[in-house]
């Protein structure tokens, strides 16, 4: 029987604020077995550049990112974030070690292919390597991971963290139980937008059509869904979209295929 | 008898520009065996800093590391040139890693008591991993340090990259037969500074001491000798200060008891 592993994913708005940062560091470091955490950071990254006179373009709620832009989310994703993450962790007992996709060539991209959209210095992740993984992870040390890889050409890319936690866990369940859990500031995937009880507990893959179709789930949470899906149907045993705060219960919503 | 290692520190200087940065990375790629790199990275701190509108403070040729500050190097130095680094060297076959001293706890420090002056955010390294060190070494990794390191209370503490170089060449020194490099953009000590070619090849504790009395050695480079004296008598075989396009060369200042 394989062991157990927990792929945490957690959003920028919890790891950029002092208060939920702690309360996020606690809950992660009282999760049991072995784990892998994945951040974003993206409000820094607009506030920092904007600080350095660096205007922020999104297109469909994906950062464009030119090669001033890619040195801000570079400084801030694997320096600030990754690095507060990992010595608060270390604080508490947790063996963190903080990586992007270029360290010990983790995680290898293709740059995003100019379509209608040119996003600039994005990567498509092509390949992680679980073994390598696997091996870290036995070893009692916990990856952190930043939402940047690499396309082996000498290239940073910055990558979207949902897709590095879904990639993550489908490649580490060829070796593992892989329970993946994206959590955020809301209590799972809600029916109604203004009400924060309205969880939806769990969604399979027609009904996530169907709520697509009626616009019940929109935006961000579109691609959220199609990651956890993929992850489902690619050998990951459990997919809970959830509130940070609850990565120890079983609240949320539970993705089913 | 023990396995050969080479501990290259390099000078911000060097890493923060292009052409200097591809040089060093095609020269430490050449390098035969195992190695370590330390970086510094001041200059891009001190510039992304002033684009912040945050003054760089420094004493004694060191800076004073407020919290504002700390964010900055945090940024830039475990960020930006970190990753530009383990990406670079990535492309040239070096399976690099990029770590601060928070990573699996490789190195931990000690917050600088507040004497004459307070330095803030500034670490005095207590106790570098040398066995994890050697363990990632034996499997082909090749780490890269940041000048930053953690006090386990989860504090990041912004820590001198050639203290750095020093203390990891002299823990290493127990598993391996050490060369410790410190390079930068000078042929080594030099004994006129207006004379390039003016280069000191052998220096023994007596000499250097001779040196300062006579203002020969000033400003940095006392503390970068102290260093290196002190890491020769610590177990480290050999230090040489040169130039960082001759690490492969046998020039430069050698570093003798």
């Amino acid at each position: 029987m394989k062991e157990k592993l927990t792929v945490i994913k957690v959003g920028g708005k919890i790891v950029e604020e002092d208060a939920t940062l702690q309360q996020l560091l606690n809950d992660f470091a009282a999760i049991d077995g072995h784990k892998v955490l994945v951040h974003g950071g993206g409000r820094s990254a607009t506030k920092i550049a904007s600080q350095l006179g660096i205007e922020s373009q999104m297109v469909n709620g994906r950062r464009i990112t030119d090669a001033e832009t890619l040195k801000v989310v570079t400084m801030v994703y694997g320096g600030l974030v990754n690095k507060s993450i990992v010595a608060g962790l270390q604080a508490k007992g947790v063996n963190a070690l903080g990586l992007t996709g270029a360290d010990m060539n983790v995680i290898r991209s293709i740059k995003r292919p100019v379509g209608e959209v040119d996003y600039g210095f994005v990567g498509d992740v092509e390949k992680v390597d679980a073994s390598l993984l696997a091996d870290l992870i036995h070893k009692g040390v916990v990856p952190i991971m930043a939402p940047l890889t690499h396309d082996g050409n000498g290239n940073i890319l910055n990558t979207n963290a949902d897709t590095i936690a879904g990639e993550t866990a489908k490649a580490l369940s060829e070796l593992f139980d892989v329970t993946l859990i994206y959590c955020f500031e809301k209590k799972g995937v809600l029916r109604d937008q203004n009400d924060d009880n309205s969880v939806i507990p769990v969604i399979t893959r027609p009904e996530f059509e169907a709520y697509v179709e009626q616009k019940v789930i929109q935006g961000g949470m579109i691609p959220k869904l199609e990651n956890s899906f993929d992850a489902i149907n690619a050998g990951v045993s459990q997919v809970v979209i959830t509130l940070a705060s609850a990565i120890n219960s079983s609240e949320g919503t539970l993705i089913k295929k």
